[in-house]
Formats: C-alpha cells, sequence, structure tokens
C-alpha cells in the first residue's frame, strides 16, 4: 500500500510533516470521492493514489465509482465534448438517461459523508437525489471557460446545490460560475509503475519486449485517440520533421472505459497513417501496460503533445518529471506547466512548421535536451506532485468542514 | 427506479405483503454487497435488480464493486476455471497480485455494515483486511463439489474466516467446507429490459434491424464464449440439425468486462465457422443490447445451451420465462430447472445425436414446443424470479444479524 513515507525519498522531511499535521484536524470526518471509472483517465490515476494517502494519513475517505453504461459514457463524453465549447443535441432522452443512471446509483450509494467530492460531469447530478448531510464540492477537470450554452445552463442547474467547485486553473473558470471556486492544479504520483524511476537497462528491455526499433531517434505522443489531441497534426509535423532527421514516431495510446469515442478516432487514424505504419516508422503502442508507457517516455528523444485544447494535460507533466524535453501546444494547462525556452518549448497549435523546426533543434542538439528536461523535472517536483495535491485537498476541507 | 410494487402483475399481492413484512424486522441494518463487475454476467444482473429491491423495502443496502485490473482478472478467471476444477499453476505472484488488489482496495472501502455479502472469488481475501464488525457471508455461485485441490487450501484459508457460505445447489456443496453453508438458486428479473414481455411487432423490428434474417427457423444458444459452454459442440449439432431441417443457428455472445478468455475463445469459433458465417446460416449477435438479447430468445424456435459445466445458468432461466423450448445438457443447475420432457429437455453433453434428434422434432412440431414453453414459464414464476431471491436473502438476514 502506498504510504506518505514512501515520499520521503522525493520530497523533504519538512514538507511531510506540515501534511500529517494538517491531517490531524480532520481525524473523526468522512470524505468521500465519487468518479466514472477506476481506471484509464488522469483521474481514476489520481484517486488511485490520493484516496489511498489520505487514508494513510488518518482521514476516512471512501472511493465510489459510477456504475455507467455504454450508452451513458457516449452521453457523458458528448457532454465533455460540448463543455468545451462543440455543439450539442442536448435531447430530453439524453437529459433523462444522465438522471436515471445517477438517480439508480444514489438510491444504493448511501452518502452521510461530511464532504462529498464529485469529479467531472458524470455524477454531478447525483447531488439531487440526496438530502446535503455536510458540503459537496463539484471537482471539474474540463475548461468550462466557453461552453455550449445550453449545456452549461443544464449543467448549472446541478452545480447551484454545491459548496464550492474546484478547476485546475484560474482561466478554466465560466464567468457565470453560480458558486464559489477554488484552483487546484492536479498532479501525479512519481512513485506509480507508470512514473517511478527506470535505469537505461530496464528501459531497454520494455522496449525490445514491444519490439520498438532502437535504430532511430523516437519522437512520441501519449494521448487518449481524440480528436481535441490532435493525432493527424503529429502525423503532419513527424512528415516535416522526417525531412531533416530520420526518426520515428509512436502513439503511445489509452482507451479509457468511459472513453467510446477513441476507438473510432484509432481506426481513422489507422486508416490515414497506413503506409508509414507498413513501413515500421510510425509505431501504435498500447498504453495499458504503464511500465511500458514508462519506458517509452524515457527512451524517447522528444516528447509532443499536439492537443488543440487541453484539461490540465498531466501526460506533459509525466514527460516532464521524466527530465524529456517536450513540445507541446500552447493551450489549457501546458502553459501553466511549461515555461517556453526553459522547460520545454510552447508553440501554437496551427504552427505545424514551429513543431517540426524545434523537434529538429532537439534532435540535432542533445545537449539542449537534457537542459530542457532537468528543469522541467524541477518544475514538477515543486508544483506538480501528489504530495502538493493533498496539501491543498486538506487546505480545502478545513476550510469546507472545520467551520 | 425498480420497486416492489412493480411485480404486482406478475407475483401474488399475498406474496409481495410477505415480503415487506420479512424487511421490516431490518429496518435499522445496513447491508453491503462485494462484487467484480456491475455489468456483464449474472452476478451483476442479479445485484442490478436485487439491490435496488433491497432499498426500495427499507433496508439500507450498498453494492461496492471491486476495482480490479486486467491482470488481476486473468488470475480469478484461472481461479473460477481451477474452482471447477482445471488445472492451474498457482504461483507465488499470483497469490500476491490477488491479495494486493484486494488490499488496496480494503484501504479505501469501509465496511462496518451488520452483514457484508462477499460475490465469488474475486473479493474474497477482503475479510483478511477489516475486523469484523458483523457477519461476512460468502455467495458462490461456481460449482464447488470437485475443486483443483490447491487452489481449494488457498480459499479455504479465507473462508474460515466467513460466518457462511451461499452456494446456488447443493450438488455444489464441496465435502470439506469450514464454515455452515444455505442453498439459495440466484434468480432473474422478469421486467428488466432483457426478460420483460415483448409483443410480436417489437421482436420482429428488434430482429430485423439486427439484420438477422426471418425466412428460416431459428436455433439460438446465449452465452459467454467460455469453453464450458461448448461453442464447438453447438456447431456440431446445429451440422446434423441441418440434414434433416434446413435452420439457421445464432450465437448471442456476452463479453464480461472480467472475461478476457473470451476474446481469444471468440477468435477461434469465428475460424472455424468461417464458411457458415460468410454464407449467413450461423449468425453472431453482440449481447450487450438487452432488448435485442430479448427479442432473439423470443424469436428462436429452440433454444440450446450445450454446456459441459455450469454454474446456475441463468441463461437457461431466461429462456425458460420466455416460454422457449430448451434443449440443454444434464449439468450444473439446469437439471434443476428443465424437468425433461415436461418443461424442455435435457441430455448428457457429449450425446450430440439426442441434441440434434430433439431440436429436430421440436422444429416439425411446434404444438410440443408450445406445451413445453408453457410449463416452463409456470417453472420459473414459481421458484426462479428475483422476489423469491429477495425472500431467501431475507430469511438469511434475520438469522445471521437478528442473534
Amino acid at each position: 500500500m502506498l504510504t506518505l513515507d514512501d515520499f520521503r525519498e522525493i520530497i523533504p522531511d519538512k514538507k511531510l510533516s506540515e501534511i500529517y499535521q494538517r491531517a490531524s484536524k480532520l481525524y473523526n470526518k468522512s470524505i468521500v470521492h465519487v468518479n466514472a471509472t477506476y481506471q484509464g483517465g488522469g483521474v481514476a490515476e489520481i484517486l488511485n493514489s490520493l484516496v489511498p494517502l489520505m487514508n494513510d494519513i488518518g482521514i476516512q475517505t471512501g472511493w465510489r465509482v459510477l456504475h455507467g453504461s455504454l450508452d451513458f459514457f457516449e452521453i457523458t463524453k458528448e457532454f465533455h465534448n460540448g463543455l468545451q465549447g462543440r455543439d450539442i443535441d442536448l435531447t430530453e432522452e439524453k437529459r433523462r438517461m444522465y438522471m436515471q443512471l445517477n438517480g439508480n446509483f444514489s438510491a444504493y450509494t448511501h452518502i452521510e459523508h461530511d464532504c462529498t467530492i464529485i469529479h467531472d460531469p458524470q455524477p454531478l447530478p447525483m447531488i439531487k437525489f440526496y438530502q446535503k448531510h455536510g458540503a459537496w464540492i463539484w471537482r471539474c477537470h474540463i475548461d468550462l471557460s466557453d461552453p455550449n450554452a445550453t449545456l452549461w445552463d443544464f449543467i448549472k442547474g446541478f452545480l447551484i446545490k454545491y459548496d464550492m467547485t474546484i478547476l485546475s486553473s484560474e482561466q478554466y473558470a465560466h464567468q457565470d460560475l453560480p458558486v464559489p471556486h477554488r484552483i487546484i492544479p492536479p498532479a501525479i504520483n512519481p512513485l506509480t509503475m507508470k512514473n517511478k524511476d527506470l535505469d537505461e537497462d530496464a528501459v531497454r528491455e520494455q522496449i525490445e519486449q514491444a519490439g520498438i526499433p532502437t535504430d532511430k531517434p523516437v519522437i512520441t505522443q501519449v494521448s487518449r485517440l481524440d480528436p481535441w489531441k490532435d493525432p493527424e497534426g503529429v502525423l503532419d509535423i513527424f512528415k516535416l520533421v522526417k525531412q531533416k532527421v530520420d526518426c520515428r514516431l509512436l502513439f503511445c495510446y489509452n482507451l479509457a472505459a468511459d472513453d467510446p469515442e477513441g476507438l473510432r478516432v484509432y481506426d481513422h487514424i489507422c486508416q490515414r497513417a497506413q503506409e508509414d505504419v507498413e513501413r515500421g516508422d510510425i509505431i501504435f503502442v498500447e498504453g495499458n501496460q504503464e511500465t511500458l508507457v514508462n519506458a517509452v517516455q524515457r527512451f524517447s528523444d522528444v516528447i509532443i503533445q499536439k492537443s488543440v485544447r487541453e484539461g490540465f494535460c498531466l501526460a506533459v507533466t509525466e514527460a516532464l518529471w521524466k527530465a524529456r524535453p517536450v513540445v507541446a501546444s500552447n493551450v489549457g494547462g501546458i502553459p501553466l506547466q511549461i515555461e517556453d525556452g526553459v522547460s520545454g518549448y510552447l508553440l501554437e497549435p496551427h504552427d505545424l512548421h514551429g513543431f517540426a523546426e524545434r523537434i529538429v533543434h532537439i534532435l540535432e542538439n542533445p545537449g539542449e535536451g537534457e537542459r530542457l528536461g532537468q528543469n522541467a523535472r524541477e518544475t514538477v517536483r515543486e508544483h506538480f506532485l501528489i504530495t502538493r495535491l493533498l496539501t491543498d485537498y486538506l487546505d480545502l476541507l478545513h476550510q469546507v468542514v472545520n467551520h
């Protein structure tokens, strides 16, 4: 089991001690997190680390996962995209199914906790099915600055009953938020299979086992297969880079249980990149083996993140923690993590030539990649590890639970 | 939300009233069910109906789903098969992963209920991670009469801490059960999308939408794609039947989230039956659309269940409830449900010619199918509906909670 003591090799003792002291004021409180999946996606990863740690430091913290269905997740995926501004046909049937599944789940999920933390839109309506016994927090990982208007009005109908919203960044806040909000950026756990240190031999063993040739430099994008991640743009950039430096592109893709759209995007990309795939210059790596993802990131000469829109983007955080040079779009949470030219490179999403140029520059100047990577790692240590996230949650709980 | 009152059209008021009265003695008690998946497979189906009903009649009943991983489910699938007698290499690594995942889940799953009901082997070790505050029941849906000996000894190490085991049939009991056991056969909910009445037009609409031709009689097996269900034997029987009566075979298959082996079996069957599939005489129907499964069962002239070994076999129960003639192997829970020649036909699993003969007989004599089907439906109404299961659970809870 993960314990706070495990972080002594990474975090100064003084900071760990401060966490224990914060926890001591919450010993008789009970907390529960609710989200939509226990594996796949950034929220599940965070909860897999955060929830055991909260229990380890003495706060009784439960974790419930909504019992979704494929139909339901199709709808909530649309909501996710709609909150990011895409059009949505918000039919009566969709509203009804969204409510009904939450109602059914609530009927046998007994929540009488001092604080209930609801993650993202999927379980948002649960609050309608309870008498409030304690504070309810909506922890939204999505950029809410410019949502579809009809959907926003619908979502707000649930939000008004909450005590607070947590967002990843001030710039994600909708101007019409009906409840107070607080900024808590997400974070990664440096001790998971996906992030823990691997020596060079272990990396090479993973790469060879996965059948990835080691004869050329490697560029990698790690992401869900989502139009927002622009895998097609990644292909275009790769073709530009290849005109200057012979190299290989890896798509390390991750299909989450609540992401049926991903299957469709995968098919489309495979079709467009068929020739490159057959030549072995583009390789798809399944991202469900955490140690392999870890090795792929460490083995990559450059990590690319060509998103057109992002939440916080933990894939970037993971790459930065591994001291990799990251060339990424200047969108969502990415500029909160990368200082351009210092700890990576930022580009406008449409600037394919700019992306290609920076990647070629790093491939031709390994010292440059080294410098960016070291700065990147220290940024993550300071701001984006799970211990900082835990501290922020404790501060939040003091505010909403102990008044 | 499902309520007990919804059953008035199916169950006599007197029986419903008895259920309410039994519940009244448990009003101040809290119960929790734990299993491995919230969709896919018979256990999830039962809990999706049973848990809301228990809450509806006033018993606070939670439902927790173990946060499994693909690796974990590979192991527990082996355990399932091993408990049914297959060889298993019970390595230290498998024991460790089995324990670790249960330990991690237990760390944030706070169980202080009056009764905890653990379903099947996946969450069985949880009991090791708690101080007991109330009764713990292991509800095992697997035939335990002849398990792999090493595995049985390992499983028994957890079982000894339980207060009781529930089995589906007396014949599933291992002679060396270390705790008292009680027999509660499983049951179906007649009001789900999969089982509710559909008129002829609705059936035909579903069948046509699924692209199933309606020009020939239809034989169907509804099952997971599991060697125990012997889909290859079904193919052999189909070929024998076709020598006498032109007809079509449907495999209505269901892949559960905790069943990675199913994917492999599917590929193998598709390969062996390739020609028949291309000719359109064998059709695979995905079983994840409940209304379609319902329609397929109702549209079938004969339902076959060619298992070589079975748990209780709810697929048979569903077919019987739809007043279908079922031709099935005389194994597991099937003979508890079908009286040979009265409410269906029973055959030894190896008797391919016997299966074919009975199927031909029914196809050539529709009145015979009608007679068997009506008897089948009344058997299910009396013994295998969710209301009977609920009654049995209430009796059990009186025994273990109110002493």
